[in-house]
Parts: structure tokens; sequence; C-alpha cells
């Protein structure tokens, strides 16, 4: 019914509570890369657990591409209700992942209009994915990138030990 | 699969967020009630929310316990994973609804132990009831009782315009 909803919702409270709570404060210059970061750490923990409950029946991945579309199909279908539309990558462990309609964007008009506000509504998801890989032993850096809404970018590079 | 997790773990980073911040504050006297009040005003508002798409297709409902009933079963279910338990009523407003197993508190060990610290978990799902009722039209008070971990009650007490 709206179980896709609940999730939306929350994000939305979460977002505005992390930018009141800094708003009230008096460093205003570091008030986004702040904001940013607490979504951020927020969406990895959260991704860390995630993934592991929805591993504990998995078999083991074969490589890391693997592990990927593992991501963008079971993993991204159970937060976001649909799949990762293109997955792209350069096989030297850089990964693009692109939502043609990503969930937590949908509400906003599409177009240019709200463009600048994306990051905010980006952080957590980025979180999310930076998360799951850390728990299956990938560090990486997640950034995502939007130039139209609702479709967006998340591309994940995979540090090397 | 574990979309019951999502809710779960986001619901406790928002409890820890709020927390925190508030800690990071020196007001301590106020802290308790203003965390309490932060998290139970983000459980209304995504309350009104929900409701609004659950009952888009609904039909009315006959009267407030009907309404109850409601709550208790598909909206509970919805973002629970399961129905209340038990529903009572004195058919003069107040309503008390137990869940033998409340999904935030399954996480603690059962008995006494962490007692003192359920309130900060039930102050979202107050929040929650509160502002589904609201969105229908019913003004209440609602608190939450904990004597037995995992199990609660919900008092609703509707307010008589």
């Amino acid at each position: 019914m709206a179980d896709d909803a609940l999730f939306e919702f929350l994000h939305m409270e979460i977002v505005a509570l992390v930018y009141k709570e800094q708003a009230t404060r008096e460093d205003i210059d570091k008030e986004r890369v702040t904001c940013v970061s607490t979504l951020e750490a927020m969406g990895f923990r959260v991704g860390q657990g995630l993934i592991e409950r929805f591993t504990k029946d998995c078999p083991t991945f074969k490589d890391d591409l693997d592990l990927m579309k593992f991501l963008c199909k079971d993993f991204w279908s159970t937060i976001f209700k649909k799949q990762i539309d293109n997955l792209r990558t350069n096989h030297q462990g850089t990964y693009v992942l692109q939502d043609n309609t990503f969930a937590l964007l949908t509400q906003f008009s599409s177009g240019k209009q709200y463009l600048e506000e994306a990051p905010k509504y980006l952080a957590f998801s980025c979180g999310l994915i930076r998360g799951a890989l850390s728990n299956l032993g990938l560090e990486s850096v997640v950034t995502a990138e939007v130039s139209l809404m609702p479709s967006c970018k998340f591309q994940v590079v995979i540090q090397k030990l």
C-alpha cells in the first residue's frame, strides 16, 4: 500500500531535522559540509545494518561486479521499490549506478528548478551504498550527481588496499 | 526480506540524532522534554502523511471505533509488520492499544533492565497515532506505557471539541 511512503516521509524528516539543528548553531561556514556528512554517516550505519540482514542466507559473491549487481537489484528494490536502471563500470573499480526516477527526488518538480536542493537528498543514499559495501569488505568513495530531476547517478570508486 | 529492518534502523538513527544534538546544548534541564517532543512532532507529521495515502481509496469510517480498528490493523501492519494485539475502549473516547511485541522495543533485552530507556523509543510512535487521527478529524492525546519489554500500551484519549 504505502510502504515506500514511510521511508520517504522519514527521510524528509531526517533531512529537515539535520538542517534545522544546524541552522540554530553559529558556525554557518561549516554548516553545509556538516549536514551532508551527518546524513552520510546515518546512511552508512543503516546500509551496514541492512546488508547484514540481506546477505544472511546469501551465497558469497564471485567478484565485485557480482556484488554491485546484487546492490543494484535486491538491495535497491527493498529500499527504493525499484531497481537501478543502468550499471556501468570501467572494470578498474569505478561503477556508475543510474536511477532514472530516484524515489527521494520524485517529489520535486522535474527539471532544473530545484537542482541546488538535490545534494541534501542524496547524502543519506550515498552513505547507504558506502555502508553496504563496507560491510562486505569493500572500502569505497561514493558521490552523487544530478543533472535533471528526478534522475540521479551514483559514482562508486572502490579503494584498493 | 528486510523491509521492516529499514524502518527500525532509521528510527534508531533518528532517536540517536535527536538525543546527540540535545546533548551538545547547554540547557540540560529542558533536554529530556525537548527530545521527546521533537520525536513526537516528527511522528505526527509522518502519521499525517501516511494516513493520507492509506485512506485515499478508502470508504469513510462509520464511527470512531471503526476508525481505531483500521488504525490497529492496516495502519499498524504497514508500519510495524504486525497488528495491534488488543484494543479496548470505555466507549467514551478512551482507547487502549496493546502491542505485545512492539517492533521498536524488540531489540532490547526482555524484562525490566532497560525500562527507563523506553520512552525515547515510544515518542515517535505516539506522534504517528496522533498525526493519523488528526488528519481524520480527531484531536487526541496519546501516551505510551511499558511495564515489561517488549510489550507496550498506547492510550488514546479523544478530545471533544
